[in-house]
């Protein structure tokens, strides 16, 4: 593996108060990770420097042709002071694989994970400790070639760059409300969609303006070929809880496979809740709602782990959840994905790496 | 209208050789055009400055979740010494379009077309005269914020960039092979495909490097939904001579609103020849293809101008299109084109711009 040199900041920035509530993805600490491809070369020079500007062409490709791969985790610091990742194998698995979609060199994984956790380790006393905090970390790559023309690049940069985060949803553990999308479509197969890719998150934006605009705080989409069956929300993946059984939308190339997606149906197995990975129609969806078999709906992600669904739209249809409130499995879920990640149950599963 | 404030470069590039062939999008110009975007305050501050490289922190929203518009259109060198824009309005009036999907505030016309005149007045010297060649615009914005989540950012920068450049098809006026995609996905109505965006060119790259390797220089792609009918090709629209008439993919929201797509169906129209913009499916064009009845396939976009469609190939099927040479209607549109931006046909269109 390629030894990652290491400078130091002589000029750190003041830590934000660790009571304060931080505002998600506009802080980031002293350092950051930078590592270059070259054509011919593969990556090389991994290096961790004071965080600091990019320097680039107006033509560097990224700015006109949208190749771009990020990720998103995040680190946690116990109450006995240790750091701990939450299955960061798998964002950097997705990152390959979002890497091969967009014609994007792979990371080899070692680098990457020790990247990680190296960048992570140099900015510790950013590490928030207040409950619900925690360091998002973003891995990215962008192409650099200053070229005007559609083709891969052959230059590219890769960086991990972290920010102190407060709840992802100031309200808390506090129920959505969520506008399931009949005019725009975010992905379909074929496409990006299962690739995590800034082209993806432009095109919810329109939806996601008009849902706010409505009072929704998040947009559910639908399929863009038939535009009957769920997807998945703009950040999250979409669990329902129909009949005793938890049912979430199967990996069909147009959705991101979340990592906290497969944290949700490993634990729900583990308690022995049935759990199926199938198309869910939104006429399925109404149906239950209205016969009472819809009895939880949540939202999975890194930034929000749980989100409880209260109310969904669709056309001109509002239809709530239970009682609108949270859901039993709903909060299990958020309490052993939390406890887990904070070190406070035991990791039964492996899933957290200790830095 | 907000007033342009000049400075020019005090150290200027050498201009390339304007015998010797030029890469497309490789060299750049001595001046840019800049413009920068904040919330409450608008678009201000334009002004031409000495082509430099951008500084931007690694959180800057264009990085991660793809906000970027672009556009394309060309300055020509007439025999008599004049610059000639080629319907720039028509740009201008398409990256709104696209700058109203992506949630990127538009861009005033006035100002946006008082830019373009003056960047390339100033590098004047470096429009190209030989055969072919021509001098690319490059209008971009990107959006700017430092921040980690997903929502129209704050604020944008507005750029313009010149590059020299020769014949894009280094074979000219030569027919070109197309491959059909059957596989990937390149955008879908109710998407971003109409907008002129990094999303859309990401997306099709892996069917391009695929298609290139099997001796393709071209991707033609079919609707996201039902995969029949026929789209567009990766960086032109397509056209096709059936019995006669003259027949392309009518605009449907997931592809992208040529200006040398207008300007074709605008000329068959003056000569007497009929058009139709509407679905044409893989199935009429094999068909075609096999009768006989398919005399014409073209490619139209700013930067080949016309290319003439020599084969076509579906899944395994590969077919000729007439002798595999170049069609008398793609020849006089090729030459009508070129002959009234570069000036030596008469403009009665008032299809050209005068700088
Ligand atoms: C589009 C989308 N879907 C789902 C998710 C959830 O994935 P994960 O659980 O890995 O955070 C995310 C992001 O974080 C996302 O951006
Ligand atoms: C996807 C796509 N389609 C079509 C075209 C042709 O458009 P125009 O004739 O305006 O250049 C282009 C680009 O230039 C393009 O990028």
């Amino acid at each position: 593996m390629l030894e990652i040199k290491i400078e130091k900041t002589t000029n750190p920035k003041p830590i934000p108060d660790k009571d304060n509530p931080l505002v998600f993805g506009t802080i980031f600490t002293d350092h950051m990770f930078e590592m270059d491809y070259t054509d011919g070369k593969g990556w090389h020079d991994p290096r961790i420097v004071p965080y600091h500007n990019l320097e680039l062409e107006p033509s560097a490709m990224v700015f006109h042709y949208g190749q771009e791969m990020f990720e998103g985790l995040k680190a946690y610091k116990t109450e006995d002071g240790r750091i701990l990742l939450f299955r960061p194998d798998k964002n950097i698995e997705r990152a390959n694989h979002s890497n091969r979609r967009l014609m994007i060199p792979e990371i080899p994984e070692d680098i990457f994970m020790e990247a990680i956790k190296q960048v992570v380790k140099i900015d510790e006393a950013w590490i928030p400790t207040k409950e619900g905090t925690s360091l998002y970390i973003r891995p990215f790559v962008i192409a650099t070639d200053p070229f005007l023309g559609v083709r891969p690049s052959y230059t590219y940069k890769f960086m991990i760059i972290l920010s102190p985060v407060g709840a992802y949803y100031p309200e808390g553990l506090d129920p959505v409300k969520i506008w399931i999308e009949d005019e725009y479509v975010r992905a379909v197969r074929g496409g990006i969609g299962e690739a995590k890719t800034g082209g993806n998150y432009v095109a919810s934006m329109a939806s996601q303006m008009k849902a706010h605009e409505e009072g929704y705080s998040q947009v559910l989409w639908l399929d863009g070929v038939e535009r009957k069956y769920i997807e998945e929300v703009g950040a999250m993946n979409i669990f329902f809880k129909i009949n005793g059984t938890v049912v979430t939308p199967m990996l069909n190339g147009s959705i991101l496979s979340g990592v906290t997606r497969r944290t949700c149906i490993e634990l729900c197995k583990s308690w022995g809740v049935p759990v199926e990975e199938r198309k869910v129609s939104v006429d399925e969806l109404e149906e239950a709602a209205r016969t009472g078999a819809l009895e939880e709906v949540w939202g999975s992600g890194t930034a929000a782990v749980i989100s409880p669904v209260g109310h969904l739209r669709y056309e001109d249809d509002v239809f709530q959840i239970g009682d609108g409130g949270i859901g039993e499995l709903s909060q299990k879920l958020y309490d052993t994905v939390t406890g887990i990640q904070l070190g406070k149950i035991e990791d039964k599963f492996g899933w957290t790496v200790e830095v």
